[in-house]
């Protein structure tokens, strides 16, 4: 799923200043030929931004690091959609060869949509046997949603405070982050985040079935029949919320029990990205009825999917054909096949469980003398960091900032999300590995040092 | 833009059995490779269709001819993605060495994107200032109402009556050409198939402009203002309609005066595709407010665009910010600058502009012959050809169907468009040539002869 700029960083709470995105009229701060790029960019219009006070030209990349134009290399602990790393050559041969073949379109036949598709669907519970490709992930969720619809009878659709779900006319209206001013949908009603640091537990079931069934009476009482959840497994943008493995399930029984559609959102929690399971619902032990997927699918090349239990499908196939002229392409097909072999090849599941565990762990010892970590939260290379005043749970996005850009200066890229954008956002290319642990833990700390904090 | 099943078969009015698609119960008749392929498809749902009868197992493609897995070689005349030809190397070198290097989001600095958004506009009207990307045609029209609705203030969008402009949950509302079974947006109206044919002329523009003036005053008497219109420059899905070169203008002027916003669908018209001028709207020496674009952009890599004016963007971007996380990253670019620069350096649009007339010489030389080609109409490599009762203007869907599958055998790929589905779409890759003319003309005279036609 492509994210807001609001979940990085809510201008709307706190003024583009004090964000981590480049503010146009500083453009005079800038010199040489990074002033010259960035002027060019007006072509755009106003609606793109740029991470970082000062932006990032970035020319080349290999597995978990990056270089500028100068030649500077950073290492990457934000980017999710090169999972298998920058540049990794087996897409590129992949991609390669088939574009020295064929690439047409579903149409025809083709087996490369086949092999992968079925080999997909491997790593998912059994219910879920039909599978569609899209472009995007917001094409995926724009689909899933109006299955779900069709198949509930109902409008109604519950998500998350913060939840970023993608960027066309219906899935904007179920995102809230992208900013306050863009208006909702009138059937979409939101709880609030699953805020395990401020509640004091990650076990969270119970109370989000609390807010769901408060939210469900609310639309019923303004007539709109409730269709379905879309909820990110790991609630990404809401600030990265693993909880405790299977917290989910009372929340799936629930949507169930309501006569609604479970729609798991993977576009970043997807892909071995949690650990502990290939699918971020799977760690939770839980079946939706729909899964979508995008991001790290095909390391790069435009691929999204809608996963979907074919019962659930016949509500939409009975009255919709569906045709995406780009999507399940063969070449589309070959890179998400070479990543999915990657990953099963080097079993980078099992690389995800291990060095996740020892990316919380160092983090905590880090914890202890910087109390501006306030909480630590990571399942797999997934990892959430309140910033906060230390002795309390407050939010200081101001130092967020701060240490993002600092960071940056020790050659870091990572970004923040969460409602004051005040959480750290660690997710590093899956084959991050002990060398980077340790070069990020090391300017980590310095920044934080260099901060004062 | 992708295009829906039924501008090609239109299933409402025919059924499955008269359309050029294949039909799953069908699968018992296939054997082999093929039919263990075809029954496979069972993990896609059943939104997905192939075409012909006998589906084809497309496995190579070079310029304009597309090779099966039994070797078979067939002459490409539908597919525009592959505009610059099957396989062109030069995408294969661009896409292969930006691979090596880096492919990131448009939150970091590239030089890609904004070579091409500088030299793609170069090739538009001045006014249109501004050019965003995305990954499918569908998210470029999506965009393009929003931004059409916020400037106007209207919600009012009128389209043709076979139009075909995306599969989102809003641009679907808008295309009518998907199935008399998925609901339209409350919001638009439609116009008549523009059908030059029928209304015995091809210079339409005041009776457009009258249909729009009815379906302007209808959507008012409903409390709906006016947006504006989504227009196809020719019509693809409504039976390809080139009409008189200039024929559009009083439409624009019209929708501007109206206080409408006049969105341009390039998608299939654009690059080339129409001679006389690079863009569609060109031809006709009109000024859009906005352009969409993609099929063609990349070569098969999934890449579209919007571009607009900057005072008709300001309206939405003052509330929203927009990101997509795939759209416009360095690979992309680099295939569809390797595109455009592939058109410019080999002056393909004169090439489109001379062999298309020569496509149309050619067709009204047989139609003379066999008068079931009731109506031939072309500009550049975009043509369309009434199959109908001879000395009548009806329709023949059924032979059209058995046209299209004999020309299969005498190895020739083509579709149907238009209402009754009874419309030939000859639109071949932009490198069509002399030779693949005359293999053309040939195995179309042998076609219809074998039928009795």
């Amino acid at each position: 799923m492509s994210e807001p700029k609001t979940a990085d960083e809510p201008e709307e709470n706190v003024g583009i200043l004090n964000s981590n995105s480049f503010d146009p009229a500083a453009l005079d701060s800038l010199t040489g030929e990074l002033h010259d790029l960035v002027a060019r960019r007006s072509v755009l219009g106003p609606c793109y931004r740029l991470f970082y006070h000062k932006p990032l030209h970035l020319v080349r990349g290999r597995g978990t690091r990056l270089f500028d134009a100068d030649g500077t290399e950073y290492l990457d602990m934000y980017n999710n959609i090169p999972s298998i790393g920058h540049s990794n050559p087996v897409v590129t041969e992949a991609v390669t060869r088939q574009l020295g073949l064929i690439n047409t379109h579903t149409r025809y036949v083709h087996e490369n949509i086949l092999d992968y598709a079925e080999e997909l669907l491997a790593t998912m519970p059994a219910a879920l046997d039909c599978i569609m490709f899209m472009c995007s992930g917001s094409e995926a969720n724009d689909l899933a949603v109006r299955c779900a619809q069709l198949y509930s009878g109902g409008e109604g659709i519950i998500v998350t405070s913060e939840a970023y779900h993608g960027n066309t006319a219906l899935i904007s209206g179920f995102s809230p982050s992208i900013g306050h001013d863009v208006p909702m949908s009138r059937t979409m009603r939101m709880i609030p985040s699953p805020d395990t640091y401020r509640l004091g537990t990650d076990d969270i079931g119970e109370w989000m079935c609390g807010r769901i069934s408060e939210q469900i009476a609310d639309m019923r009482r303004h007539g709109i029949e409730f269709a379905g959840v879309l909820l990110d497994s790991i609630f990404s943008s809401d600030g990265v919320v693993p909880g405790r493995a299977g917290f989910l399930k009372p929340v799936v029984d629930l949507v169930h029990a309501e006569g609604g559609v479970y729609i798991a959102d993977e576009v970043q929690p997807g892909f071995c990205r949690t650990g502990k399971a290939f699918w971020g619902f799977a760690r939770h032990g839980i079946e939706p009825d729909i899964v979508t997927m995008g991001k790290p699918m095909a390391n790069g090349i435009p691929c999204s999917a809608m996963a979907i239990k074919s019962e659930v499908l016949d509500a939409f196939a009975e009255r919709n054909p569906y045709f995406n002229t780009f999507a399940g392409n063969p070449v589309a097909m070959a890179a998400a096949r070479a990543v999915l072999h990657y990953m099963q090849d080097n079993d980078l599941l099992a690389h995800v469980d291990r060095i996740g565990d020892a990316l919380v762990a160092e983090l905590e010892r880090i914890a202890a003398a910087h109390p501006v970590l306030g909480d630590i939260r990571g399942t797999g290379l997934f990892v959430g960091v309140d910033i906060v005043r230390p002795g309390t749970t407050e939010p200081d996005r101001a130092l967020a900032v701060r240490l993002i850009e600092q960071l940056r200066e020790n050659r870091v890229l990572i970004s923040l999300c969460g409602a004051t954008g005040s959480i750290l956002k660690i997710r590093p290319p899956l084959v991050f590995d002990e060398e980077d642990l340790a070069f990020f833990a090391d300017a980590l700390e310095r920044s934080l040092t260099q901060l004062g904090a």
